[in-house]
């Protein structure tokens, strides 16, 4: 699947897009989180084409999200476990099926989050470790890190204007003008 | 892009990312949070060919997570708006954004989560909104759903054995017969 790389954006969603932002890529991890380890296992889960799953599968390993592990000499077989880079993932996936569980089950829920000892279903939300608040668009923003360039700081003036409920006009001006200048600065240098 | 529908498929993941598993859908409804509302604003922030952007849109104007409007009627111009179903995809970019800034930042963070009030950054976490518990797959796991199926109840008891150490070997078995008998029926069906 051909795309132009997001891997030299700053923005940290389009860098880990890069690396799991496709459909299979998503379902594999998906399913070594649920134990799978071997080529067969996925391919049978996903019934995907030998030659896709191999190339997802290489992703991950280049990734550092699966590790890819001898555990058979004779023949020689390898098997896919979760480095801990990967298993870190697993709060994507899990926002993501509480998404899904709730716009897309129109027929009802095939699978659900649970209390592992009380089998309690759980309602999902993002929250601050160190707060303990539920983290929401309206008392949450994004705001610029150390590596952030001229055209980013002023991305997040608008968004930020927008949030006020204002048309971020002049901020809007501001943004798309640095990020003419540096679409341009990018075309010299390469 | 082509690709087998997750549409069909029971999973919550799979029928999420039937919807924005795709880079550019995900970073569009990234810059409809920042407050982009136009085509030529999303064109900017994406650089993307516009019959991609127009399709993209259509996508998520079909999936009801962004909604057409008519701002202007000489000339007809449109915007594009969240939608609730929109809104609530908030968490899933979040924990992105967080994973992002964790693994593959390695030249510095960019932008950050932060609250609002008082610029202090977040630790993002998944949280059960009942009890606050930080949500981890030691303490919780999937569990069959109204809806699920004979083949689904196996792949989560293989995935409860691997997470008890098993080899979940005869999980295994069960859940791989119940799955190939499954595709058998759909091929007859269809």
């Amino acid at each position: 699947m051909q795309h132009k790389s997001f891997r030299a954006m700053m923005c940290p969603i389009a860098r880990t897009l890069d690396r799991v932002g496709e459909w299979w890529t998503m379902l594999i991890m998906r399913d070594a989180f649920a134990g799978f380890t071997r080529f067969e296992q996925f391919q049978l889960s996903l019934d995907i084409a030998p030659n896709m799953l191999t190339r997802r599968l290489q992703t991950l390993v280049k990734s550092g999200l699966l590790e890819r592990r001898l555990y058979s000499n004779r023949p020689p077989r390898h098997e896919y476990v979760l480095t801990e880079k990967g298993r870190d993932l697993w709060p994507v996936l899990v926002t993501l099926a509480a998404y899904g569980n709730r716009h897309f089950a129109e027929h009802g829920v095939a699978t659900r989050l649970v209390d592992r000892a009380t089998g309690k279903p759980v309602e999902v939300v993002v929250a601050d470790k160190g707060t303990g608040r539920i983290l929401d668009q309206k008392g949450f923003k994004y705001s610029p890190g150390p590596k952030a360039d001229a055209a980013l700081k002023l991305r997040i003036r608008y968004a930020d204007a927008r949030q006020e409920g204002l048309s971020g006009r002049p901020e809007w001006e501001a943004f798309a003008k640095a990020r003419k200048e540096k679409a341009t600065r990018a075309r010299t240098v390469s």
